[in-house]
Order: structure tokens, then C-alpha cells, then sequence
């Protein structure tokens, strides 16, 4: 069975993606690290992953051979990582947003100086349901936001046929990563609904670059912990039979489900699953889609263990049902 | 001082409006009535709210004379109380959506048959900020929807320029009722977040009725008690400075504020107070504007007093802040 | 592959006893049955439980042929089912409180006239802990109570020395079923916390029956959607060493585990596991237990597929990892 | 009007304190200060309190003659200021724990070497209900702890009869302070409820100086905002009318309220009320006492208006109902 190394594991999302390798029928995890907490038990800081490692420095001299390792690192961090390891070819899912932008002058205004350009080429964009063939063959990995997952997700159907297009979204805090702040205080987030990165989120350019199109992309913060929605609206350039089209679209995806009536986050929590429900409004001409994921699940860990699966030459459902 | 009835004061918004009358100082809270909870305590049911009266039966012989009345019934059921009290020329903020909506068959549509449709004209629709005036000499006020409140003083100063208008809001759960059902379990309800009324919500004409423009409305239930927003993504019709035409229009107004910043609903936590934050979108040139409401305040019980107190000649602020 | 039947599959424990016996290696769901809501699809009701059967009516002529049967109705209401199920050679799991108590008179006190009192004897006490070897030969076994599963839990190593009990427990909302009322109205519980069942809880005489004290025990609802815990206080009739008689008593349990620092029940989420912190407090001479269960896994629906396991001479763990 | 300054107005309880004093009839808010957060306003850090100072740095000659403080410093940090502060004869109110325990020993044993002690005996702890007449000539106040105010009147009544006492405590997540931390990341207490301070709690000392009594003393960590309880199961030495007691004793107190049936902490959110219900259990010969206050306001900061109240010769409820 291939080792696997989970670097970054002390985050919400590594955390999460050692929990299903561990559990995983065809893969082995072999290690877990992490910068800040290096010599804790990952059992202690997440109790309810069970699984029973301690936490490394990152070494690979160290951490001995691998086949893969899921990189789960802030954007920057990342990708000096991710070459170390490309070098000694370990195949990498890498979790940031350091691979995801083909344009490197967009990811330098949204982020910041490139660390490791010389890479973008050479990554494939970790989301299945778009580009499943190229994923088998890829020796590294984008894995997608969380956001884009569910957007991208929620209108490829639509693609060719974008007109204007607004996406209001909303997210657990999870998705604000595990460092404590004034934003993630229980006090600050309970009870609250708020908007943030208003007209610059970063996620934006990761959208419009596979959908083809400008969008006005807007999340807001939701008291709850694990879950995400995107709420569409859309209009599209020709008049079509939109139901047709995303049944035929995801007839055959594992992962993505159609739903007759709106769903909740609930309908997800803790699955690999992206729900989604279309509603042609014939009153005002526009195309209203709803997706939810959870956003450590399918928009982040479990979605970096189905691009593995691929990587790899596994069942792509393997441990993730 | 005027002595007051609220009638229907068992459900969210009806104690709510009793609870403010009862510590407003220049009004006399006379009787509060239930149709499904006579004879039991306020303060049994709300002990938060202290108001130590027991509920009765709607009578308007038992409860003698009163000069004004808050009707907090569901539609349909409002009507026939609001002539009833008409006719002892009791003055009337009724809560409901019966006299919202100024054109009969747009109600019949969205609701059911009207059943009293010859008060429609005396009705003035109760949003201070676009009808001061009127209201002040108002003898029945139409108390607007949670949602339109929201979106409608997050839009107004836009009015005459708006062009495409999306209409994004989220809700707490207080504002679907005080009744149980599976919607409103705290197990439905907690770690989730849904669209519902997707394509038809009852809001919507009176929104457009209002603005003016149609309107892509949908609401989302979200996992906290009290609070309300709309997240409005819209075009103009001309090339404005949108931030000066806000400042402008809400300058002196008591219950709006400009934020600099995105606003959560915790921020108007039981207040009369709508803030709007506003974020003209040069990327893709259009308006987003986010406006934060208590539901069961500014979106319900406080607006009603406020409109009494116009109706009353009382300063419009009494009793509020 | 042993067929097994779910009764009362609508509620939330027997959903996801449902959900777990259908994604059981060694068990095949064969039938669901609902009384309130025959004829809807579970995963329509329940669809993060992803069970895709409709829920049928109580025919047990119609379901055919099963070898085994968990029954999640209430009190009263699952004892005449237990019956018919038992004539026909069905193995049976109770979740109800019918079969726990072993004295009708006290069962009639705390609930109503025993409506099949002839079955008592019949009945094992449904936790692996205390009874596994009676439990392999059982044809009927009554499921624990979930306050008296994570109370016994906590306490039995202590069970002969026990003196003085006060046993403080907090439940998640699901525990009060999926029945919407005013306590489970998402407005009522969140932001709450409130004591009930004071002095008379019917979890009361189940946890004296299985330790053998006198106990004073008080739940309180907490604004959590699964989860459970029990905070015991208890004086010892001897000086012990309490640590390793805990450690003695649990340590080839595969769903108990003892903790060094107090547990939280977010620890234990969606698992079967009982999770323990044991503090001898030296200033005080008191025994402090702390105890974490999932209230619908190891407290309802997961026990009762791990009685179902022993039962029918699977392992144990079967499903349950 | 007295003119008050509000030292540690950017964490939770001080904040709120601001807001009180500034609405209060009688007070002047001449000023706020925060040793982290100088230079904010104090509506940009809490736009919901609503009180439109800039938050400046502790400097007495630059604030200028005030005639009452309100100390929100952690402990140790408040007793230096408050030394500085009563050397220019300004009364004190501190919500420190540094004049709490009238026993240095103690204090240091709990907390650290003691930064004042020369002024212990000049400080009145501050339980209007315990120690009324005192506090009306008090120069220095010592704010009690916030569990501590519940247990302490929920047991006051009992004082001369307690015989075993146990404190099991609940308190939302505020009480942990505003500094952002793993234990209060919204995903960490969201979901969840964990003891803590389990056997050391620094707020058990204080109970028991009060109560004249040893007790266990256990708080829990619930996911809600605002709001605590204290469970208390107790033994006496005597055969009381207990509920007899309890009248007499609270018949004329304005912040005490005693309930018919088990309050929850929402019937007391945001009032500087304490709920109490106790119940007599003839089965164990145990009296059981439940009591909620909202620990940021009885808790802390609206309990330190009731003592200024008192210092001041105002009327004790001026500002809190």
C-alpha cells in the first residue's frame, strides 16, 4: 500500500486529511507534521480523529520514503515544501492556493510574490469533475478552495452560457483556519452573520479563472462550525433547458448529488458529497443555484484523498464512503 | 397618556411589542391578548421580557377603551380584528401583511383572498424613512415584512437608478415563527443553513411594490435566534456617487447608520437600528449594499412602536433607545 | 447475512440505527417502518443518512421474514410490537424504557400500567460493559437509556464502594426526539441551558437499578445538537485507589476510554465510544467521574448495534469503527 | 452627575460596564481606557454598546479628576492601579479577584504573591445582598467573581445550615475573557461542553469564604454567549422549611427572583438579575438549587453599577432595570 505523509497535520483541514488516510483501506499513513506543534499527539489536539500519531518536524530525510504527501500548508509556505518534495518525487496534493492560479501576475496582486513558478505548469487543478483525466496521471496537485469548489461545482454545467453571474456564500467558521482570533472568538461569531473580503476575496480570480467568467463573489461568515453554501444567480447568454443540462452533466459523478428542493449544509456535513439544486425562475429570466459542501470535506481533505486516489491509480471512491 | 392593546402578544413579535410598550414612558400598556394562550402569564412565557400581565381573550367590550393597538396576527386573521377595531376608531399598527400589499390582486396571488380589502387605502405602508410624513396622520399602518425593511432601506436611496436587483438575505430563526415545526427543531435548524421560498417568498412584491424594480429574492434560515440581512448585488442606470447619495439620504435619520465597514447582525442586536454598509464594485461595476436588521425589532415589534409613536405625535424616537 | 428491520425509523435514533445496520459489512437492512411518516423516502427525511429505502408501515407479514428487529418507539408504544416480534422468533432490540426496569412497580410509578410485564424476565440489560456474556444468548434485549449509559459507565468500577452519588448530567437537544415542542424549538434551546426533570427524571430508577445507590440525578438541556455528558460526585464507603481500579475495569473495552484531562463531548461525536476522567480530589475526599457519550450513538442507536453484534454472534465491533 | 472612568474597557466585562455607566441617569462616563486596544473607538471594537468614546491609555493626570472608577484589569494587574487610584481618594470599584479573599495566604495559594495587600482590609466584597450597609460606605470595592455571585446567593439562605455542598457550574463562553485562545475558538466550543478547573477552580475559595462551608466546585464550558448557572446539591444540618427561607430572605430584594420551576439562563440575559428555584427533594433528603445570572452583567459589570450605586448614595437600581 503507498505511505502517505499529511504535512501540515495540526490545521483543521490536515488534521482531517491524516484522520482519512488513516482510515483509509489502500493507503498507509505514514507520517504527520507539523510546524507548531511539533511532539504533541494528534489524538490530543483532535480527540475525535482518533488517530493515534505524534506529530513531527517536517524532514523528509527523517520521515524516511513516501509515495505521496498532502501539503497543508498557508499559501507561501507551501510551495518551497511542495519543490522539496517534488524533487525527491513524492507525488503532492497540495491543499493551498499556491499551484491553483495558471497566471502568476493574478496570484501575485491577490497573494503575493511567487515562491515557486516554475511549478504552476506541471500542476493540475485538483477538482474531478473537471479534469479527472489529467488528475490520473499528475505528479502534483491543486487542490481547490473551498469556495471555488462549490461554485465551480454549482455552475460548470452553465459554463459556456455564463452571462452575469453574482455567488453569495456562506461558511462555517472552520473555514477560517485554527488560529485563534478576534474573528473565530466564540463570542465574536456566535449569534453573528458577516460579510468579509467585500469585492477582493481571493477565491474570486480562482473562480472566473475556470468558469471563464467575471463574477461578483461575496462570503459571509455563519455560526456554525463545518458547512458551506453558495447561493447563484445567474443569466445566460442562450435560453435552455438547464435541468437537462446538469442532469446529463453529473449523471455519472459519485460526488455530486441533484436535489429536488434547496438543501441545507446539514445534507453534507462530513461527506465527500456536493449537493446542489438548480431553479430555473422563469418571473425574472435568471438561473438560481444552491450547492453545499462542507467545506473541510469536500472542500479541502477529503477532496485532496479523492485527487489522490486518482494520483495514485486507486478506486476514486476509495475511503471516502 | 394613550393606554395601548397588543393583541396576538404570545407569539415572537407580539410580546416583543408588549414588552416595549410596557417601559415606554409615555405610553400605558393596557392589555395583552392571545388567541391560543389566554389565561396564562406574559412573563410565564417570556420571563425575559417582565411584563407581568396575563394574557386574555380578545374582547374589545372586556378590555374597555384604548387609543391605539398593535395587532400582531397572522395574515388573513389580522384583517377582521384591524375593522373590528377600526370601527371603535382605535388606531391600528397592524403586523401583519394585509394592508402591505396596495394592490388586491398581487395579494390574492401571494396570499389568499383578502378579506377586507376596503381598508387597503386607509393603510399607510409603515416604514418611517420613506413615508414620515403620511404616518404621522395615519389612523391603520401597515407594519412592513422583516425582509423588505432591510432590503428596502438598504436600496431606497438607489430608487429611481436601480436597474438589476439581487436580493440575497439571511435569517435567524425567531423570524420563522413561534410555532414548533420540523423547520424550527433546534436539531434542523443548528449547524445548518437553508434557502427556502426559493422563486416565490412573500416578500417579494412587497419589495418591488416599494422599490419600484423586480426584484431576485431569496432568503436563507441561518443557525441564530434574532438578526436579519440582505446582501443586495445590483446595477444602476447611471454612473452615480453612490457613497454621498447614501450619506445624503440618511443624515438625519434616528434609526439608520453608515458603516465603514461590513456589519454583522450582532452589531443591531436588539436595536431599532438598520446598518448598511455600502461598496461600489469598480471591478465589475456593480453596487453591493449589506444591511442589518434585528428581525424582531426594527424588522417587527420596535418599528411598530416607532410608527405609534408618529401615529400618537409622541417623538419618533421615544421609547427606543 | 443476518436481515434486520428497523422500527420507527423516522425518529432520530432509529434513523441512524438504520444508517448504521445499512452500512453494517455483516447486516442487511431490510425494511424501515415509520408510523408517522410511511410512505417518505428516509434519505428525504434524514439526507445526510443517505439510506435510500421508504419508510414502510408495521406489517410484519408484509416486511417478511427478518432475524432480528431494533424497535425505536416510545414507552407504551413498544412493548406490543416487542410481542408480535417475539412470537415469530424475531430478535429483538429495544430502545424503549419498556424491558429496562426489572420492577414493574417501579415502572409503573415513573411510566404507566407495564403493557407486557411477561417479557421482563426475558429481557437483558443492553450494556456490553456489565452484561456481554448474558448478552451472546439474548433474544430480547432493552437498550440503555442514555443518561444510564453514560452514568453507569462512569461509575460502575466504583459500584460496590459507592456512599454518596449527586450525578449532573447535560444532553444535547436531539435527545428530546425529533417531536417539535416548545423546549425544542431552536429558539427556546439556543443560548440556553436549563435544568428539567427535577427530582423525578425516569433515567432515575434505571441508573439506582444498575448501581445499586441511591443517586440524586439531574439532566439540563444544552444548546448542542448530539452529545452528552454526566459530571458524578461521589463518596466512597473505602479509601481506594480509584485510578487503577479504572483503569483495571476498562482496559479491554473497545468502546471505553479513559482520558487524562476532562473530556468534551465534541471528543466523542459520532462515535461509540464513552469517553472518562476520573479526579480523586484530595481537599475534599471526593470521587469526581466525568463521562462523554454521543446521546444518539453509544446512548440509543450505535449500542444497539453493538447488542445486535453480540446477539448474533458477530464481532462486536462489526460497523462500529 | 458623578463623573466615572472605565479602566479596561476593551474586554468584555469593562465594555459593558462603559455602556451601563453611559446610559445610566445619574453617572457621567467621563472616560475609557485599555491597556491593548488604545486608540480604537470603543463602538468600532462593540458597535452593538453603542458608546461613542475613544478608548485612551491609563494615565490619571491626563484623564483628569473623576470621583469613581470601575477596574477591568486582570488580577494582579488591577491592584497597582487601583492603589494609584484610591491615593487620589477616587472609589473603586475592581472586578479583579485582588480584594476578594480577605486571606493572603489563600490568595496566594490561587493566585500569585499578592501586589497590595495593605489594602485588603479597606475593601468591601461587593454582594449588595450580603453586605448592603457596608458597601454604601465603601471606598474600595471587590467585585465578586462571577460564579461565585450565583453560588453564593443561591446558597446565602442556607449559610448557618450547610452540611455537604456540591457546585456543578455552567457558564457560556464569555466568561473566558475576550483574549482569543484554543478554548474559545468557535470551533472548539461550539458543539461542545467540557469541565474545567476541575478540583482548583480560583473561585472555589471565594465561595467558601463566603459560605462559611467547604464545596466541590465544578464550572463547564457551554456553547452560548452570555449567560451562567450554578447546580447545587446540598445537605443540611437541620430540618428546614427551606422554601420559607428563601422568601423571607429575598422578599425584598430588586435583583433576586425567585422561579416556580427551573429557570433557564435566557430568562435573565442582559438584566442584573438573579433567578433562583429550589427544590426541596424528600427522596434523598437533598435540597437542590439552581440559579442563572448573565455572568457578563450580575457576573460582572452591571453588579459593579449596583455597587457604585451604593457608594454613591444613588437609588441601588438607578441604570440596571
Amino acid at each position: 500500500m503507498p505511505d502517505v505523509l499529511v504535512a501540515g497535520a495540526s490545521g483543521f483541514a490536515g488534521a482531517l486529511a491524516a484522520r482519512i488516510v488513516d482510515r483509509h483501506p489502500e493507503l498507509t499513513l505514514t507520517a504527520v507534521t507539523s510546524r507548531s506543534d511539533a511532539g504533541r499527539r494528534l489524538d490530543d489536539l483532535y480527540p475525535h480523529h482518533r488517530v493515534p500519531l505524534v506529530l513531527g518536524a517536517l524532514d523528509l530525510d527523517e520521515v524516511g520514503p513516501v509515495d505521496a504527501a498532502i501539503v497543508a500548508y498557508p499559501h507561501g509556505a507551501s510551495a518551497p515544501v511542495v519543490v522539496q518534495m517534488r524533487e525527491r518525487g513524492i507525488k503532492v496534493v497540495d491543499l493551498s492556493a499556491d499551484f491553483r492560479l495558471r497566471d502568476v501576475a493574478t496570484y501575485e496582486e491577490f497573494y503575493a510574490e511567487h515562491p515557486a513558478a516554475q511549478l504552476i505548469d506541471e500542476a493540475v487543478y485538483g477538482l474531478p469533475e473537471l479534469y479527472r483525466e489529467a488528475l490520473r496521471g499528475a505528479s502534483l496537485v491543486a487542490n481547490p478552495g473551498c469556495y471555488p469548489t462549490a461554485a465551480i461545482l454549482a455552475l460548470a454545467p452553465l459554463m459556456p452560457y455564463l452571462d452575469d453571474v453574482v455567488i453569495d456564500a456562506k461558511s462555517g467558521v472552520s473555514g477560517a483556519g485554527r488560529a485563534p482570533s478576534e474573528a473565530t472568538h466564540f463570542v465574536s461569531a456566535d449569534e453573528n452573520l458577516t460579510p468579509y473580503g467585500v469585492g477582493r476575496h481571493r477565491h474570486t480570480p480562482e473562480i472566473e479563472q475556470e468558469l471563464g467568467a467575471q463574477v461578483t463573489f461575496t462570503p459571509h461568515l455563519a455560526p456554525l462550525d463545518q458547512g458551506e453554501m453558495v447561493s447563484c444567480y445567474v443569466t445566460l447568454t442562450e435560453d435552455l433547458d438547464v435541468l437537462a443540462l446538469y442532469q446529463e452533466r453529473y449523471a455519472d459523478e459519485p460526488f455530486v448529488e441533484l436535489a429536488a428542493r434547496p438543501p441545507g449544509v446539514r445534507d453534507v456535513r462530513e461527506t465527500n458529497i456536493c449537493r446542489i439544486h438548480v431553479h430555473p425562475d422563469e418571473r425574472t429570466g435568471r438561473v438560481l443555484v444552491f450547492a453545499v459542501i462542507d467545506n473541510l470535506w469536500k472542500g479541502a481533505a477529503s477532496q485532496a484523498v479523492q485527487n489522490l486516489n486518482l494520483m495514485l491509480g486507486l478506486d476514486e471512491t476509495a475511503g471516502l464512503t
